[in-house]
């Protein structure tokens, strides 16, 4: 079952406005890296009160202190903390020992690992729960789609848990449904919609058309 | 003339004890990357009011929508942001972008750059203030000394401004200065010291001993 994942940046005002109008139509609650930046733990562990029946991601994109920073995330109550797929094995490791103790979860962002397929690999036998193929903000204008991507990893890991993210929309849908993701990550197109819960409400419908 | 930068991590009310006892002792004030998670700007705002005569850096790491992201540090009040060397170049140039805008400051995080003098080459034509070599915390039991990549550097550079982090201690500092550079990053071998004041003071007197 593929579940939506709704990526807040902007000020915690604006976020827990967008998340009050949208929480019935979303999965998992995402506190962006500018969000982290502005708020720290105040905003996960504010939001996760909030929602105590929906998971929270905090979005951290961990480079190093693996075991550290993560617990900062878990302690704060967050479920997923974020790890970047080409830092050290030590960082991963280490956010993944820190997952195990907290029950959490890790998802790695794979942006800029070259070797997707390799590094998958190593990252799933490292322990990490979802691999997610993120196109990167700054490069969205200029980027290929990432689908082919996707579908490579699919091939390659038949029952991983994969999540995609950047730029997707409802059109985009279509291209990334077929390959089974775990997780879909929404941002703009949910956020900056002009009805925003229309917006979700129809990507977290189609998204979950086919479940049983 | 090189200047000490204290690396501030743990929660607030232990790096203000600490900033209290040694801040006559150093010329920058960082505000790690675990504190920015803690505390998000709140902790960025409180250290930058209460030390007006000391630089603040901000340790976000940025590797993605770089603009934005630097943006949040400077309006906070920082004087200087921390982006990663192996990202995207259009995030790195956004970065740049703000710091012009705030007439704040990039320092590059070197760490996992491969090709040092041809990415160094890159970054401080589009504009980095200071590129940094940066030894991981999670693998500095395991690493060679980065003291080589500073001579590298430093010739290939000869008028770069230079830092150096990670596992820095008082006896390594006569591999270090001969390199003139801009900042040397020391963290726990002063925040985990018996005498913290002591221990930065014998720092900062070392590195300060030849400015006229």
């Amino acid at each position: 079952m593929t579940r939506l994942q709704i990526a807040l940046d902007g000020d915690l005002t604006a976020a827990r406005a967008i998340l009050e109008n949208i929480q019935d139509v979303i999965d998992v609650i995402e506190i962006g890296t500018p969000l982290i930046y502005r708020e720290g733990m105040h905003g996960v562990r504010g939001i996760r009160d909030s929602y105590p029946n929906l998971d929270v991601l905090a979005d951290l994109k961990i480079m190093d202190a693996g075991k550290e920073e993560a617990q900062i995330a878990f302690d704060a109550g967050a479920d997923i903390v974020t790890v970047m797929g080409i830092t050290h094995d030590a960082t991963i490791q280490g956010a993944v020992a820190s997952a195990r103790e907290y029950r959490g979860k890790v998802m790695v962002d794979m942006m800029l690992v070259d070797n997707l397929v390799e590094r998958g690999e190593q990252l799933l036998k490292m322990g990490c729960d979802i691999l997610c193929l993120h196109t990167a903000y700054d490069v969205q204008s200029s980027t290929e789609s990432p689908y082919h991507d996707l579908k490579v990893l699919r091939e390659h890991f038949p029952s991983a848990k994969l999540a995609i993210a950047g730029g997707v929309t409802y059109d985009r849908l279509d291209h990334i449904l077929p390959y089974q993701p775990d997780v879909v990550i929404v941002g703009g197109s949910i956020t900056r919609a002009d009805n925003p819960k229309q917006a979700a409400k129809q990507i977290y419908e189609r998204i979950h058309a086919n479940d049983n």
